[in-house]
């Protein structure tokens, strides 16, 4: 109690998902030492009061300097997409370790992490895909893996180049439960999809706006209940990546009160698009192509329905930055391809917070208990970087996003810091903004200044997973 | 940070619905103003190392020195509850001021506040049970005492000298809605009931066995659904007390799925004992005669589904202790009188902690988290006590369980310091249990001793209920 | 064999429930006594080449000569309501002999029996409507009615002078189960009702439109409910009349899986009417004034899928024929009165059989053998009738309707025989006509001439009700 | 009218869908011609008072002369299959045409129909098992095949050399569809079972007990729904066999609800034996071995109240008769060999329709009207052969089974006439059986004596299937 502080928060209410408090917040050597009511001494004080002091975000779902099954490389690195993030309130990311058919996941992991150290604004871990569990993968690598501290994977049950089959899936979910691993599922049925793909081209309906089309909401309600299943058989807990609609979420509810381990997740664009928005004159509905699509109005009071009610354990942006106007995006194929050509993503990581907490929040929707859930404490728990992240605790790593719950801000590509060419939210109106990003005691975002250097973000070592709800 | 606290718990595993965090907790002036790695210098320090530190157990549905509609007085008064309560982990109980029809509800308020005042011996607050919805109580005494810190009404919908009428409820929501007040019930259909009870009377079935056939768990459901409906009518937030079997939770998950404001709560007696515990030789029975009854073991497991999956908010304890030898209990008119002429209710006050900690967390059907959630933080919300009560957070009420999660009890009634002469979870044998107790900064409970004097517990002025969940 | 025929009819295809058959059906007696491949000889031949032979509608819910609480009377008596009945292809009717507070249940009967001999054209039975259920009529009057042949009641939980309590719903199915008889409910939630009256008419809002926002849908599903628990708790069956939306239904269908036996029926209203309809200019609205009132289109869809998937067992008309310019009628208390004022109802007994012909099974929802259970042989069945009335079988009595199923016909008041001033339906377009009825094996309709004279018509004798699915 | 019938059934009462009724049938030309009161004169008058006269039982799921893909021939050929069939009341059969992979479809059905032709001792057709949808068989064979006659298939989802992958069914499905065929499912999960069983055999899990382990309820329900989703897709109609439990059960309801066309059935072995039948000493257990498995007793509830309310279409037997001491039979690997190798199937043929009327009727579980739809009218409606099979109605073929409702038998292999050497319902005792059996108006099974010769059954052309409810 005697040393002097590094830092402390002055004044701010502090937002946990246990409730609000007024307090400071004493941070030494990057981590909170003290939360107490007149904290000090101190060598710097950030004046936080009328500010919301939130954990910083945890965004457990992004695509960072990924390269495609078809070579295609997401704009973002592991430095633009940290500081986005950054000027967003988001503290960690979590993207994938993407392994391709042929790959070592080893070696895959091993060379996301070269990437990323140089670059990496902000902390970091892997999830990792998997794409070919051969026998070296199920006995070695994994498990390996995960020890050594990635204890969440990826499958998809679509796309040719990365989908595995059931029986794959339950080996995958094997080695997972043996080892402590949560599974992650992108959850749509492959055959209808293909099938309904080669009725949409058969009739010459190519453009933007058959994306929809051609993946309906019966396809993701009967993957998400399928793997829910696969889960049941093995016991392995897993989680269904960007829910889009109500079908697929009353699947998730059925299985939990069978008892299957199922977590939820869903994403800013699913709240707020729909399918007409892929309708737009010429190619422009491509910027709104991602996959699931996004659906309708009933969607979207389903999806905040779960929202609130804490069926859903997360919010991620699922960031796959793509840009319009790009031989490595949306036009990589031109703009006459076929829709099933063109890259599938949106750019959310930066307004993953703000979205939420002004249409959550301000709206009346969330309490802002379940907004710091929601984005920050659940990610943390579920991944296994709870208490070091998602907390402000005694002992958490200092990682604080200071908000002002009052500023409006009217988005615009320009506003953001990726590297994309473009947002589909542009234009969007947006009450509450990040003025002040704190990241293991650093301050690295405030009001309008990036600070700190390229490679400062470290990888994390990661805890088991925790499921249990 | 340079005054002296004056006590601090060091070393202890603070636990709060939002995870466990290894601190010292400081306190001064009888509020939390600290919790930091190290904490000091202070007047007294309490060891807490290989102790969980609990917020102070909520009990909020418990009959304290209350008069029944037939004149018994419950065995239990402000001292002796006081300190059954605090010797179990709890720091707040919220028992209820009965109007009885012709009572003026303020008065009657103020008499049980008079009761409490000398006697209490940990803080307080009342709900206030509705019985005779004149339009003074209506126009003038409800909004009055409401807006004066009592935001709690209970009704109910049976019981020929309490139940309100469908129409008498309405009013009653009207006005809870308006003034910010939330709405207990007590659920079961009445109707139905004397309809058993007079075809059970005519046939000579009149011990207390036939107490549970004569309120069948349709009668709960039904009027769980008829007062979720109710609350749809008036949009006025309710909250189903002692709910006990699957088919009623299942009317509140429904009611939820419509977006009315409906919130649940369970009791100990519900998870462990049947309806099977009434059939005993002679009048044995009497001692399990609670209302609702006791169901199966398919309605414990669905219950602790509820605990676990976040249905229930709350787990009261329905203290309700009439002694089983005694004039003014369960022999208030004889070993032969029928089961309708037994007064109803068990003691579980000072066991509700250490019944739902050791079969609930330590066999795995709970986390930490959702013990000190139902037991604690979330009474404290939903009845405007929170973040005075129900939380570990600076400027928080210093109330505190300290809690020894390996210890091993067999529950007897010679253990206990309720006035009660038996328990009905006689020889049941427990895991973990309260050390230390404190109370707004006082050590009241310590190792065996109780310390403190009657009358040092405070009637609580509370805002308006908190029912979004 | 060799015994002359009085009546064939030649080369129409019979449609019953179990399917459609090319044959002649030979009557003799005014019963059926021969189906075969060319019947003969016979004294009167009619063609029926081209037509569907069914079995003439049973109208289980129609209001004929009946009195209201307020001492109106509705339009149409056994003659008028039996010739429109007849000219739309019904040859059995079930009106209600309704007891108003005070009255002996057996004199009504007599009292409605008397008015109806002289003048029925069709057979016709009783309902009967308990509004006072005394211990003379629980204990004599009910039992000796149902012995005599009347084996349904029908009980309200609306309506200030019809309504009764739960309690007294209870003692009438305890006598209805004990007698054979199904109790019929009109189940809207009483004071939830009168509770949003209140708020409209101190609001001001008094015309048409807002019949429809004093009766919502949830006040209708919640009485639908509970008339479920008290079938369930006395084990009586019953059967919810004039369902108007999915909601209620789908109470019916969890009561039925729980083990309760509770059927179901709809009208024509409900199906094709919304709350819109009520806001016309001034007045107008009242004539689309009926209880419960029309929803919405996905009511609608609703309940055709019920009617298609045999949730439904009934369809009546709720022919309640109140004229709108008449002071026996709409406007009994100027059109200024507020719409609780307005009597309840509207005319649909001559256009139920085509309309759900047209809509049904030309539209390809319905089947020809679910039109042919929902509109005659389940009313039957169900109320005591069948194989009497409802077959076209061997002994059979000889109640025909010869149906042309490609006639076009647009609905005008003017068409139809019944004594009132308006149709709602005034203007539709159908598909598919009588041409023919034939009641106990005498032509009564025609090609547009009716023959058979007033008190032709017989008062049946009912078996128990048959209820079992 | 003028002409002699060749045969009257005095008497009887006769039994449809629509009800009962007392009268005669009279039959020319192997048709019924006549139903009266008194019918006459005819060359033979057979007397049928006291008995029900039903139409004669359709078993649409039974494995004649059948070679399995590892080249075992069930027991019994299309002569002692009829002759058992129509000595239990069945008076057609719909078994299957069996492609294996390589094998043309129509050479499979020409082979099918060349094997049954000399034996067939009553009415028969074919369902196509489509094992290899090689463009051929998609584009000319399924096509010729369903135009012909033919119009329903059956796809497996599991076995190895059967099952089809989600891709195959979709294909079949979309020609299945435009060409008005019905489609079959054996629904299972095949990679979970594989997984279960690559689990037991490693723990040397090997005898017939562990069955009912390797293919758990979960994976019935899960391709019950997956089944049901592709059904959706394609729009095609389907039907699940063999339905074993109560969650596959409401995967169906489900289903329905969203408007998929998907029918039920059930068989006698799922409503009386569960898996503790497997758990015998020794191989015995291998004589209760077929799938999916026997569940439970919660199972058979379900199961019945899915028969008594509608939710399923049809009762067959799937017979598979495999003698119990044969090599052709289940020791066809000998009594040491794991369960996977043990041929799977039960013989029941003779017994389905004794079974579901002492089980079913006379217990009260179902209504007659509902035995005769499940075993006779609606396999006759859906597969494309009412009204000429599964009607009692003029212009239908004279296939009847008079039923004795009082008779009472005790099962024994000995009494049956197929050509097994075990029955598993030995010694169950059941009331009512079928003392004549009627086959297009002749009689060929009459109080213990067979009558006819092999080859004067026929093989039905079909109509198009008929699924719509």
């Amino acid at each position: 109690m005697t040393d002097v502080l590094d830092l402390v928060i002055r004044g701010g209410t502090v937002v946990t998902t246990d409730g609000t408090v007024r307090c400071d917040v004493g941070i030494r050597d990057g981590v909170i030492t003290d939360l107490g009511a007149s904290l000090g001494p101190a060598r710097e004080v950030l004046d936080a009061v009328g500010r919301l002091v939130l954990p910083g975000g945890v965004d457990a779902h992004c695509h960072i300097d990924q390269v495609s099954s078809t070579g295609l490389v997401t704009a973002d690195d592991f430095h633009s997409g940290g500081v986005s993030a950054a000027c967003g309130g988001t503290t960690t990311i979590i993207p994938f370790a993407a392994q391709h058919r042929g790959q070592s996941l080893v070696q895959v992991v091993r060379d996301y992490a070269a990437k990323a150290a140089p670059k990496a604004f902000i902390d970091y871990a892997f999830h990792l895909i998997v794409s070919d569990p051969t026998p070296t993968v199920l006995h070695d690598e994994l498990p390996q893996l995960i020890r050594e501290g990635h204890p969440s994977l990826k499958v998809y049950l679509t796309y040719d180049r990365l989908r595995l089959t059931d029986d794959q899936v339950l080996q995958v979910l094997r080695v997972a439960r043996r080892e402590g691993a949560v599974t992650l599922f992108h959850a749509e049925h492959h055959e209808a999809i293909a099938w309904h793909i080669a009725r949409l081209l058969d009739a010459g309906k190519t453009g933007p706006r058959w994306h929809a089309q051609a993946r309906p909401e019966s396809a993701e309600r009967e993957a998400t209940a399928r793997a829910c299943f696969l889960a049941e058989t093995t016991g392995a807990p897993i989680l269904i990546v960007h829910v889009s609609a109500g079908s697929p979420l009353d699947e998730i509810r059925r299985a939990r009160r069978r008892g299957v381990h199922v977590l939820a997740e869903t994403c800013p664009q699913y709240l707020v698009f729909t399918r007409d928005d892929l309708d737009k004159p010429g190619f422009e509905g491509a910027k709104w192509m991602f996959s699931p699509p996004a659906r309708d109005a009933a969607a979207h009071a389903a999806l905040w329905e779960g929202l609130a009610d804490g069926t859903f354990d997360i919010f991620s942006s699922d960031h796959a930055p793509y840009r319009y106007d790009d031989p490595q995006g949306k036009k990589a194929h031109g703009e006459d391809a076929p829709f099933t050509k063109v890259p599938n993503g949106v750019p959310s990581l930066e307004l993953r917070l703000p979205f939420l907490f002004s249409e959550g929040v301000k709206r009346g929707r969330l309490s802002l208990e379940r907004f710091v859930a929601l984005t920050s404490t659940n990610p943390a728990r579920i991944y296994g970087l709870f208490p070091r992240k998602g907390a402000i605790a005694v002992g958490a790593d200092a990682d604080l996003a200071l908000w002002d719950p009052e500023r409006e801000v009217t988005v615009t590509h320009e506003l953001l810091h990726d590297r994309m060419d473009y947002t589909p939210f542009e234009g969007m109106r947006l009450t509450g903004w990040p003025v002040t990003t704190v990241s293991r005691g650093e301050v690295v975002w405030h009001e309008g200044t990036v600070r700190g250097a390229p490679g400062r973000g470290r990888l994390l070592t990661r805890s088991p997973a925790a499921v249990d709800q």
